[in-house]
């Protein structure tokens, strides 16, 4: 029944319509979905592993211990300066297993759809995804796709999970912080953030906001091979901002960080933005930033490293561990202010990811 | 702030109050997100790898190559007879690793969750999820938690990927049927659908339908054990039935399938439910049954495998690998008609898993 196909290859689910949206039997496991996966999935992500179509895709052995990471993605709205939700859900699960020490090797896709979802904008997203794990050298190898009921879902939600293989020796994390390490940031923060928030309904205050949303498999690359165990900890920003991350670092490693506020980058558009909506830069979500804790004697080539990177350009030492109270996060201010940085309870931006 | 924790380590979000149910925070990468890891999904899941709370689980090499997997579940309801999405979503990927051959070892599971869910519900799921991997002698390692605004989901969507050391040295699946194999099933078909559609509004048919959920690791490694290089292809007929599976068998290897009705277990109540709605149990989703394509001389070898496990025990060979059309699936009726099996187009029964 081939011939009911329309031209670009599209099923057309009523005689004379050609209705370019999800239907609830794009999910279901019959041929409506088989040609969804043969004429949008398997076109964009096409490798021997994906197309072999089973139910798991059998990969190489890979040459060391592995690093698995999985995240959900539900931003709001899916399209924004700088992204969309499809190169977001990839370059997220490629950093986390960056942020671990990890070569990033295989992600997945599950893919939960509304129906009546236009596939126009799904094969956008589709396409996003497919160049940003090509860019990042990876392969989305096993993908699964659900349709739930018109109002069930709000319109598109991504999973991705990723498996990497490790590249370091040493031991390395939230609880590797030592007192002296210097904590560089590897560019300005809260672009993602403000970027979506900037897209929002009801607040459209229009600006050159972008999402910073990236790959940062080659800068963490670089910054392991050039200082090896001196690397004590990465960790990208996200959910929770610059905030989140080092109270978790201060907690983890019973340490006390402190913050020189002049030296954390912030775009003045971000700057602005978030000072009309009363918003604090430090805990908004990054999607294309690295946190790094080195030790103090290796802290300039570190540094060097990041800036050499064009993702890293902007790169700065933004603070030191220290002696203190154990856990906690404090910050100086360029007029001789010192104040506390807690741990976010909630988050002012919800669905930011 | 610690006492701001109620007794059962669930934070109070107003004073005096106990709402006790998922807040926007909760997905926040805040401290309410936290303390959810902590008291919930880390105390049940709690090992080594998860508990190292990293952006990825850093895991040992695994001794061999690699199965990798992913699906998202939206069952609706969450609750039915004999499971939940819980143990739906950590048995439906153990079993898509085994159908490859995999001996599954570490799993991911990704929460969608609106606000509003009740926290006691998300407490059985995850204590259902627990059960199904420790049964399974897999570990969760890594997840992810996002809440989206109430209305925006239908309650819990959970993703869970999965990977398995391949324990197999040759090729198997779709692509691998031959002429003369037998077709073996491990028992009765329709009982997930069934049981699910049991449960939803407006089709309250009460009975004794049960889900079959159930993960399969053992009998598939006792009948690679005892088999080997026979076993051509393993697959659960989840989505689409077992006519969806047989089709995709057919296509594959280019090669004809016919089945004798009266060999195919159902019953007699998914029977008589299917009978009631217009429903063929040949397309109704399973969750705890396996397609054997096996060579015909160890056959009646690896039905007896499958019999001597309490899943298999009803386990029936039930139809075989022929010449005639490829990619046909036809079936013989007990009065001695014949019918062709096609592909489900959609699904009758959306939202199963």
């Amino acid at each position: 029944m081939d011939d009911e196909l329309d031209a670009s290859g599209w099923r057309c689910a009523l005689p004379g319509a050609a209705p370019r949206t999800v239907q609830m039997g794009h999910g279901s496991g019959g041929r409506m979905m088989s040609e969804l996966i043969s004429t949008l999935f398997q076109r964009h992500f096409s490798n021997p592993f994906l197309d072999a179509l089973d139910d798991g895709a059998t990969l190489p052995a890979p040459a060391g211990r592995l690093v698995y990471s999985t995240d959900s993605y539900v931003v709001d709205p899916l399209f924004f300066p700088g992204g969309n939700i499809g190169d977001l859900a990839v370059n997220g699960t490629i950093n986390d297993l960056c942020m671990c020490g990890a070569t990033p090797l295989y992600l997945s896709a599950g893919f939960i759809i509304e129906e009546g979802f236009p596939l126009d904008e799904l094969e956008q997203i589709v396409h996003s995804m497919a160049e940003a794990a090509r860019g990042a050298n990876t392969l989305i190898v096993s993908g699964d796709t659900k349709v739930v009921d018109k109002g069930k879902a709000d319109r598109l939600f991504i999973n991705t999970s990723g498996i990497g293989v490790l590249s370091i020796q040493h031991a390395m994390g939230s609880h590797h912080l030592r007192r002296g390490d210097a904590i560089l940031l590897s560019g300005p923060i809260g672009d993602h953030g403000m970027a979506v928030l900037s897209q929002r309904q009801d607040l459209g205050f229009s600006s050159t906001l972008r999402s910073d949303t990236a790959a940062l498999h080659e800068m963490s690359a670089a910054l392991l091979r050039a200082c090896g165990e001196a690397v004590h900890a990465l960790r990208d920003p996200t959910r929770g901002g610059l905030a989140a991350v080092l109270n978790e670092f201060a907690r983890a490693s019973h340490v006390a960080i402190e913050l020189q506020e002049a030296a954390i980058p912030v775009r003045p558009q971000v700057a602005a933005a978030c000072d009309v909506l009363g918003l604090d830069p430090l805990y908004i979500a990054n999607e294309g930033k690295m946190v790094v804790v080195v030790a103090a004697e290796r802290a300039q080539a570190a540094l060097d490293v990041l800036r050499g990177d064009p993702l890293g350009a902007a790169a700065e030492r933004i603070g030191e561990v220290c002696a203190g109270n154990p856990g906690q996060v404090s910050m100086h201010t360029p007029l001789g202010g010192w104040r506390i940085i807690d741990q976010p309870y909630s988050d002012p931006l919800p669905r930011i990811c």
